[in-house]
């Protein structure tokens, strides 16, 4: 199933060609059945990274607005011990952001070894986003595929897994998602004007997801196209790819120090 | 049941005399339903709080090895959302974090505005810790009961409530926890022989915390002991403790913006 999400390296990534309501070969029920399992074996698995100490996993979530980003956090990882793992948001770059590189706070918030790090946007809005709003000219933001690419291979050596994920929305529903914001009070406050600005240009901002996907999946850092009308699709196959990394792999519990075993402690 | 928890500020907190095997009032049946109640009600008011993104709460816990500040860490944050709570777990300081004061870290890792930071060992330890294995002298860390006050001053006063919770548990039950370590084999890798060393001296560790808690239990960062033999009466008195703090803050959700309202979308 995860094969048919890849994006080859190499390949185009083909993003408005795929469904976005695919069921991924589960009912509904059955769905939810094997992503309660496979969130348990996250958190065995996250217990082993964390006692192992050596290496760490990164989760990088994209997606058009209302794709489901922060919900598929919730529902993958909650049910996984919190200490073992970090969510960090970026929002448009401010302050002391803006005086450095892209990369800066990308760097300072990757996860510690032994923990799971997620990133809801990240870097590769300082492609598609910036190219899109239009705050740097191409020959600023073209480059970036490179720094990229580049910045995610030593990651990778140096022992950090990258997992990408964009969550593919139709633009029907979008629309869906939008009225509910704003016909539920409690979720209204969510909702601005400027979302429609961006839904105005939706084919576009695929277009251009289609082209950052394109140029950075690679073999170390693939990028994985899920479809997101359906929150239960996306969140079993984010926990594929998850619990899939991590028994690939197979962190070990640390050889406890010589001579401890029937040991009584008085 | 939390007031008689807590350490009146100019009080002496006199954990060794306070039990550590106390049921607050509950069996462990209803005391397990109120705790799932409460983690419930933490998600909710957590949401309000990341929503209205203006303040944050910091939960330190301390407490002596085999305490369980990692379980309680898990049991009452595991059903909170993932992106609205962050666990900075504080070892023995190195590198770069020892070319700095020792609040330079702590600093560093405080919740952003709209999340709640737990802090697994926290800067207590650099009076404690560095107190009891003779780290720097008495002119050292002494000054540092001041420091810590004036520096959770300033936090409160910027937005950050913080609640501390010292985890009391007796020598008896550290002796069967140490064991439980030992003869588990997928728990045999956290036990070192030091923490026997550090065992030895258990009543002078209680010691040195009922000197930091009675000097740092403050009227804006308040200092409870909570009784830490019985996993489920810990993580319930903690939730209490969240759960009340965060219904005192009340969190509002932000105002849409004008106009929203009924707009329909296309």
């Amino acid at each position: 199933m995860l094969d048919a999400l890849k994006v080859d390296p190499g390949e185009e990534a083909r993003i408005a060609e795929r469904s976005t309501d695919d069921r991924l070969g589960h009912d509904k029920d059955d769905g939810e059945e094997r992503l309660d399992r496979l969130v348990e074996r996250i958190d065995e698995l996250q217990y082993r990274l964390y006692a192992e100490d050596r290496r760490s996993l990164l989760l990088v979530l994209q997606g058009l607005d209302a794709s489901g980003k922060d919900g598929v956090v919730r529902r993958v990882f909650d049910g996984v011990n919190p200490t073992g793992v970090t969510v960090a948001s970026f929002k448009a770059p401010v302050g002391a952001e803006l005086q450095h590189d892209y990369l800066w706070r990308i760097h300072a918030a990757l996860p510690h070894r032994g923990t799971i790090g997620v990133f809801n946007r990240s870097h590769y809005e300082d492609v598609v986003a910036v190219r899109m709003v239009g705050i740097a000219p191409e020959q600023v933001w073209r480059p970036r595929y490179e720094h990229i690419r580049a910045f995610e291979r030593m990651l990778v050596d140096e022992g950090t897994t990258i997992v990408k994920v964009f969550l593919n929305v139709s633009r029907e529903e979008q629309r869906k998602r939008f009225q509910e914001r704003i016909d539920d009070p409690r979720k209204r406050w969510k909702f601005r004007r400027d979302d429609l600005r961006v839904r105005e240009r939706f084919d576009d901002w695929v277009a251009a997801w289609e082209e950052a996907v394109s140029e950075t999946s690679t073999t170390w850092a693939p990028w994985y196209v899920v479809p997101a009308d359906r929150n239960w699709v996306k969140a079993l196959a984010v926990a594929e790819l998850v619990a899939g990394t991590l028994e690939q792999l197979d962190p070990r519990l640390p050889e406890p120090e010589e001579g401890i075993e029937g040991l009584r402690i008085e």
